[in-house]
């Protein structure tokens, strides 16, 4: 039986058709005047998703790459950084700060528990902070922060650094750089920004730029400062995946024309169904701050990871992800970002009730999608 | 007139359309039993373009971001490193090692003239140095170093590394990582392998892992180890550019149809005849050592870069490349690399003929292509 492929993996993510398109064209030359001008409309285009007036800079690589450029452009070796560990993403900070000689204080938090405002404010009144690094939302937990909460905060500290990792929260939550404060943003091509992997993004605010100028540790292809000297030719200091770039532009264009408010509506009316559909099917959310962008559901008691997401794949071909490290058997996770709309949550929702009964679970037909098509229906 | 696009930059090159399609399915994960099973054909199709046993790791990013990742993985902190300085890239690559914080010998020779082995040996001889940097081909003068004598007197010298920066040569000149003795090859995407820009690869022999375990720079995402580590399990430290990955599949069987040594032949073929075309119309090259992988023509006198290059493109849609740095206005440049056979070359060197018509020059028409035809029926 014809069963469409669906990606619900948080990231890489379901890409549409125009931008795959855009990406069977002809490979052109990234030196030219035409190539120049898509370059110049990509960051206007990206700072209106970052909501920023700062440059955002292109670095060709993944998320990490990306972060990396906007902390070894920035912090001086040795600095003290304050991060936030609470799930394999804000883990992997840690190690990256460690990894550069950084003295990390890590913030230890559960799982699925997000940091507080308050909490930052008592850690970072010990003093002496250069930065902050924070997972917006940890796509391996489903956790949401409260950035706008926490900058206010951080901004009381001086000119202590806020570096947000925002690969899944930029373009699918509210996010307002410059309203905030924000001093890093960093986002990948993968996720909400509906390309495929390849794309690493990072703003930095004018205390960001500041910093920069003074202080950073050895780097080349990462350092920041030959990216900031050739933006001003909108051009780039290596080759930049020039397709991606271009077919970047058509995905933003997307973004542009429901307008970013109209997305991150979108996005939380349909993470919004997909845990009222799972609630209603008997399943608890894994995140006590459950994020938007991708939701981590419980498994029911006798449910094995491997039936469950083999069944999604094997008979209804939907791709959804597991949980990673320790929450490996006791989650799964579908992604909300990008292209993704309403009818393919209630898709999920729908094969997931189908799923249950296969896993010889008791299930009343129509109560996940049900619930959910209640939520849906606040979005119009 | 209809024009056809046809792109002669020595990188991005033309891609096949085969994997332009490819590069247009929809998206999937790359954590999947399927990829893993492509990953490790790229592996495999990857040491045969090496032409080595040895393990092929992949980047996401520019053929700069997998000089850094051998670079930084393998040589310890203020070491002593000779790089022939004798073109743009060479001159990158000295830059870099001096960002780094290492002594850096520089072997500086005039644009266009390439180190002889015996020069090497010389430098050497001074004793202390931990690696050679090398280009290849390099892409800005056109000028290919005889690597394999080279590779010979490196060997004498104990465990002196040598980083051959093969961008545009691995999969366009005959290139033996194995059988030479290279220590560290790099190439990137976007030039023999027929791909976007997007991928770097490098390559270690064992005397270049057993250094990685031993002295490294402070590093993360270039971390050569994380990828070792990975690779065990046909996986990538970092999220892949995972759609270049499989469209690099596409090309590189390409590659392994035609046979390795039968694109090398074709390359050089084509480099041949286009240099003879050149020549009949009374053109001298730049480069006292040709490379085949990319040409570069000196202009002959009262012909500006502006109004020879800017008539092909706007006339005839054919897009080749200008000189870099001291070079630019003295020099044109021609790709002969991966998805381009004799007819693309003939349709080059026969719009040289309109061009110089155009451009007020005399030419007798059939010259250059009549030359060009003459070298290419070698071919068969």
């Amino acid at each position: 039986m014809l069963m469409k492929y669906r990606l619900f993996t948080p990231g890489p993510t379901s890409v549409p058709e125009a931008t795959l398109l855009q990406l069977a064209k002809p490979v052109t030359h990234h030196r030219t005047t035409e190539f120049r001008k898509l370059f110049a409309e990509l960051q206007t285009l990206l700072q209106y998703v970052f909501q920023t007036k700062n440059t955002v800079y292109t670095i060709t690589g993944s998320g990490t790459a990306a972060f990396e450029a906007a902390f070894t452009s920035t912090i001086a070796p040795g600095s003290k950084v304050l991060n936030v560990t609470n799930g394999k993403f804000a883990e992997r900070w840690a190690a990256y700060g460690k990894a550069f000689g950084m003295d990390v204080k890590e913030l230890k938090l559960p799982y699925g528990e997000p940091a507080t405002a308050e909490q930052i404010d008592t850690e970072l009144k010990a003093g002496g902070f250069a930065a902050v690094t924070l997972v917006h939302s940890e796509t391996s937990t489903a956790t949401v922060a409260d950035l706008a909460a926490i900058a206010k905060v951080v901004r009381k500290h001086g000119d202590v650094l806020l570096i947000v990792d925002g690969i899944t929260s930029i373009g699918a939550l509210p996010f307002k750089m410059d309203e905030w404060g924000v001093d890093i943003a960093i986002t990948g091509s993968q996720k909400s920004l509906m390309l495929p992997p390849g794309l690493g993004y990072v703003s930095l605010s004018p205390r960001a730029e500041a910093a920069m100028e003074k202080a950073k540790l050895q780097n080349f292809y990462f350092d920041l400062k030959k990216y900031k000297k050739s933006i001003a030719d909108s051009d780039t200091p290596f080759t930049p995946a020039n397709t991606l770039i271009e077919a970047q532009l058509t995905s933003l264009r997307m973004i542009q024309q429901e307008t970013i408010e109209g997305v991150w509506k979108r996005t939380a009316g349909v993470a919004a169904a997909f845990r009222a559909g799972m609630k209603a099917l008997g399943f608890e959310m894994f995140s006590k701050s459950p994020a938007d962008s991708v939701t981590a559901v419980r498994y029911l008691d006798g449910i094995t990871d491997k039936d469950f997401r083999g069944t999604l794949k094997n008979q209804h071909n939907i791709h959804v992800a597991g949980g990673q490290g320790t929450m490996e058997g006791q989650i799964f996770r579908v992604n909300h970002m990008g292209y993704s709309d309403i009818y393919d949550c209630l898709a999920v929702v729908a094969a997931i009730e189908h799923t249950l009964k296969k896993l010889g679970k008791p299930v009343q037909f129509g109560a996940g999608v049900g619930a959910a098509q209640k939520v849906l229906s606040e979005l119009f």
